[in-house]
């Protein structure tokens, strides 16, 4: 709905703020619904219901169910990309820089079991969330790693299915309860060994303690805390 | 239904082997649907549809639609073990019965992408086809390998992890063409890397012909064929 031009500027701050705090609310309630029910069963009635706004309003924001699954999956991007800088500018070593990356993603369920199914149910389905998760894994890590000898692939095609179908397998074994949360240096070693990494340096790299590490505090952070995220405390 | 106890035997024979077929149209339908639809869609009515018989003759077979999918479940296990069998008769080396029965598990889509979808979408959710496939490459080939010191690891914990959720995530970036089929040697390689197996070895072993391998042709084939269930042809 186009804003009228005669509003007086607070009273558009105001309009303005309250859009995007609706917006905020319907995404976060269409990531509950998905979480909960599985994408297919998540319709607009639902998700409205759920941030407590008529249908109606819904369409001010979103005009399909499908633009809508795509805001998520751009917000998970989003944040992804953001915890990704952050590693980059507090570690060097590629092997250790995708270790950290595998362990605050499993160790994220323990503050937020919400963003745990939701990944653990649209991580590899959701094509943007795969795709672009992947590009910014493949671009920023495992192309360096090579570059820098620290990883040995005989093509990296299958890598993004061992990086996050063993990530994504092992966030739902911690989520049902069949794995504890410490499973997650495992995993960051076994992938680390999967990458060619020696198995010396594989277990040494998965369990150094993960350094402090900065979110950058932009606009994009505020948007973002709707949805939960916290870094684990300690490593803050 | 109890059967009369009247019946002459010769219709009593004709009565088990129609009811057999009926159940097993049932199951057949009960995964296509499954598979297409998602788990969550697939009701008592469309799979009874999808089998073209009456909602009240699906009851005569099954009670509840938990105990429909329990069954599909345990035909796929079913056909895991009779797989995992002959590759064991065919192989002695752990490192390659795992590397086999991967590829094989990914080649198989070439023939029955139904087959493909179902384990793309249920391989790691339904409960009795993930916990009995883990604890059958558990108990045959990883306890093994590890007395055998075929492999090295930090603990089994994270294993079924690194095994499946690789497997079928590949399966998935295959069945929707992110992936070649050529792929399926690649995440073998990269597991056998995750079992610890020196890079030269699992490259070697990954890629190393698969040989011809017998399914015991026992009732259980023949009550498995409406599945398609089909190995590469020259591997037969």
């Amino acid at each position: 709905m186009a804003e009228p031009a005669h509003r007086p500027v607070s009273t558009r701050g105001r309009y303005l703020r309250k859009r995007k705090r609706t917006r905020e609310r319907l995404l976060h309630a269409a990531k509950q619904v998905m979480a909960e029910t599985g994408a297919e069963a998540a319709t607009i009635a639902e998700i409205a219901a759920a941030a407590e706004v008529s249908p109606g309003t819904f369409y001010n924001y979103f005009q399909t169910r499908e633009e809508i699954l795509d805001a998520v999956a751009a917000s998970f991007v989003e944040e992804f990309r953001r915890v990704m800088d952050a590693i980059q500018r507090a570690v060097d070593d590629p092997a250790e820089r995708i270790a950290i990356a595998i362990r605050l993603f499993l160790e994220r369920v323990r503050d937020d079991r919400l963003w745990g199914w939701f990944m653990a149910r649209y991580a590899s389905s959701l094509p943007i969330l795969r795709d672009q998760t992947r590009e910014i894994i493949r671009e920023r890590i495992i192309a360096d790693g090579l570059r820098r000898r620290r990883f040995r692939l005989p093509s990296t095609r299958a890598i993004g299915d061992l990086i996050a179908g063993t990530s994504v397998t092992a966030l739902r074994s911690i989520l049902e309860g069949r794995a504890p949360l410490e499973i997650a240096t495992e995993v960051a070693e076994l992938v680390l060994r999967g990458l060619g990494v020696p198995l010396g340096d594989a277990h040494r790299i998965a369990n150094r303690p993960i350094p402090p590490l900065l979110l950058s505090t932009t606009q994009d952070q505020t948007r973002l805390r709707p949805t939960g995220y916290r870094l684990p405390e300690k490593t803050l």
